[in-house]
């Protein structure tokens, strides 16, 4: 499959690297047609990397990955093109963290409002589905560096699409453990799970891990 | 012990009902020294129950719950008084949800403050511990109605303080697993967790889960 991942941080990366040992075609999209970050990129990824604008990118996927920094994610799907994007399936990965001042970062999720909806905002036509915002990037291509039934959600308005989103992590990434929240509103929860996240990195002394969710029953 | 539950909620006869189990002397404390529901489990909680004031529990108490709706915390803290209140360990269970719209409650959490640190501010004499507000009432007070090894979070300034909660939530109400998060500027994490937690509650369809920490390995 064609695959476009926008952004050339470690979450990029990660996502990149992982799409192409499973056999996809893969575009990094960056701002410049020669982002030196994608280019390096690309030279280590080897057959099926390539790199050009986020326009580019677009144009060329299927189905598409955010893995740009939160604060900056709007913008970069603008510059896609709502043309380029209508019809497919964007697994949106980010979080609007501001580490402008340091670590833990900034961060001011509302109850009515997520970057996911903004995103699914700009372009209507884009089936948005929120995942993998909530664990580290190695954690999000390899469930299996953390032991149990940890878990995995999606949020999003296109049932099919989420299907679609489900299916890639499941048997393309072994997440075994998928929970629904909803649509896209609902990403305000995972959003918001950044704030106790980050904290528990600060007090666990390690971003490798992840919330198993435990079932009881009424008292 | 002679413990004051400032609250009159679900919450705080929750807690009230466990620690009158337990053996402690507990004063509910309301904005009304004659409130109805506080009265009304004052009567069903038999032995060992009280009521009076928000000023009259704290200057009763060794030991404090806030159990308090969020939005009105402070006022009730600041009804308490400070000088009932120096030197003495609140647990903070309360969360800043805003219900006057329906459910899922607004709440806008931000990675600057937090209700905890705003009672720490009021009262900078008392004891704040952040603790038992990233779950169902029921399940903070017989956390095995949840299988599994879910964690229960504190957080604090005072180290003393911090073992003394932690004392009451495992000896006194059964936790196993208590994750010290930090100082009181953590509460910011389990007071973001709820908009997530808010988001689960829908899709599970039940209040009675809570969250168990899987550690991982590098990858």
């Amino acid at each position: 499959m064609k695959i476009a991942v926008l952004g050339t941080g470690s979450v990029g990366t990660t996502i990149g690297d992982k799409l192409i040992a499973l056999g996809h075609e893969v575009m990094m999209g960056s701002r410049d047609a020669t982002n030196p970050k994608a280019a390096a990129w690309v030279e280590a990824a080897g057959a099926g990397a390539s790199q050009g604008t986020f326009a580019a990118a677009a144009a060329f996927a299927e189905v598409l990955f955010n893995c740009t920094a939160g604060l900056h994610s709007v913008a970069a799907i603008e510059a896609a093109g709502a043309g380029n994007l209508a019809g497919k399936l964007l697994l949106d990965l980010s979080n609007p963290l501001d580490f402008s001042a340091g670590f833990p970062p900034r961060l001011n999720p509302v109850s009515s409002d997520s970057l996911g909806e903004q995103l699914q905002r700009a372009v209507p036509a884009l089936k948005v589905v929120k995942t993998l915002n909530t664990m580290a990037a190695p954690i999000m291509v390899d469930p299996s560096l953390v032991p149990g039934d940890h878990v995995v959600f999606v949020s999003g308005d296109d049932a099919e699409a989420k299907a679609q989103a489900t299916m890639i992590l499941t048997e393309g990434f072994g997440w075994k453990h998928v929970v629904d929240l909803g649509d896209i509103t609902t990403a305000r929860g995972t959003e918001g799970w950044l704030l106790l996240w980050t904290r528990l990195y600060g007090a666990l002394g390690t971003p490798f891990f992840n919330l198993e969710l435990r079932m009881g029953k009424q008292g």
